[in-house]
């Protein structure tokens, strides 16, 4: 009987924002893999600590070591492509016979690594993705302050963007999450003031989790913070709410 | 001892998606509230079918009858306004003896209802926020497809916006989601048409839902669909990832 991949989202950080179905997966798990640094214990591992079954198998997948690499040169991506082919092939391997449960914080199908194995797994294998609570949902919640009200248009940047399109995207948007932010801070602020924007700014660091920090951007007086370190600015309600009345 | 309001994000619809905490709370409660339209069953009520504890004391909250009314007019705008003041004073003189269960779908402080009685209770009485994994995460999930890689950009527009503001945005955009589509189906058809995303985008009826309907917005040869259906256009991963590199 041939078993299947199981994508757990674990949500934003704290273990009891996991769905009820991806805690009983994860409880029940025999095979359990996750991404994680070398060397470091993994933000997905960490969030389960304490919920995995006696005798469960461990399947840390290790980031290849690149820093000596630029990110943007092929041998990175090279780098990259073979570490996410060679976990493709051993998660299949493993399914044939197995089911396999796979930690993935945040939401899995929102900027996370398990997409590069789903790519490469589809048709292969079968797979189940459980949605989780996106990590910015965790740190917008984290501020006390609707993200959104009325008509309000959000918009999801990435600090690894360029500046002049980060600020391009902030000026139309009302509210606004940069995801990726860690040293791109400094960019992402002259971009946030150059677009008038920086006083309503917050930046959230480990949403949810022990150590949570919300504080305002402009008075945050350090240029670097956690990769997964999430800049808000909430929208203001835009024009009279015009629309519970379908509500089934 | 005073009681508090604690608001429960509910999740897209499949109860399985409510966070490990919310289920507890939502299991636990002596008092449950919630918004529906009169005469109905209610979304959010409906979700936890079978979940609330025997006794439970319940408070359908239910929207003003304002069919008559322009959504738009200051007469509208009052009867909404009068019906949060006067739910938000019940509550808060509940909260002075018991805890109050608020069920909310999708994740409260995204587009929900709540936060019209979270600014009327703020300082006065005391409350808890526990996130939900928002419907378009659920919407998206349903599609298979992931809805942001690499340097995406996603914006979340309403239906309820004007064309040509929604175009505006359309063009701008890697990845997009339409919430409140409903009778707007098909301006933000047009509006997706004259960006040239019509053939990429999807509509999600009822997603993580019994009777849950995923198509491609082009093979959807209606002109009206639930209120809460979302639209969606996937992200095709803008540049190559540069960043999973500073993973704690």
């Amino acid at each position: 009987m041939p078993g299947k991949i199981i994508c757990t989202g674990l949500g934003p950080g704290d273990p009891d924002l996991i769905s009820v179905r991806a805690d009983r997966l994860i409880r029940t798990a025999r095979h359990v893999a996750y991404f994680r640094k070398a060397g470091r214990a993994g933000q997905a591992r960490r969030i389960v600590e304490g919920m995995l079954a006696p005798g469960v198998i461990e399947y840390p997948m290790e980031y290849p070591v690149t820093t000596e690499l630029p990110v943007n040169s092929p041998a990175y991506r090279d780098a990259l492509a073979g570490f996410y082919e060679d976990w493709a092939n051993r998660l299949a391997d493993l399914a044939r016979t197995q089911d396999v449960v796979v930690l993935c914080e945040g939401d899995p199908f929102f900027y996370g690594s398990f997409m590069h194995l789903h790519a490469r797994l589809q048709g292969r294998v079968e797979m189940e993705i459980v949605p989780g609570i996106t990590g910015m949902t965790g740190c917008w919640n984290a501020t006390g302050i609707p993200i959104t009200w009325g008509d309000d248009v959000l918009t999801v940047l990435t600090g690894t963007m360029q500046e002049a399109d980060l600020a391009r995207h902030m000026q139309a948007a009302d509210a606004l999450v940069v995801m990726k932010t860690g040293r791109n801070l400094p960019k992402v602020r002259r971009a946030l003031a150059a677009t008038g924007r920086l006083e309503e700014a917050w930046l959230v660091e480990r949403g949810t989790m022990p150590g949570q920090r919300v504080v305002r951007l402009a008075e945050a007086g350090y240029n670097d913070c956690p990769y997964f370190a999430i800049v808000l600015v909430h929208g203001q309600g835009r024009r009279p709410e015009s629309g519970h009345g379908d509500e089934a």
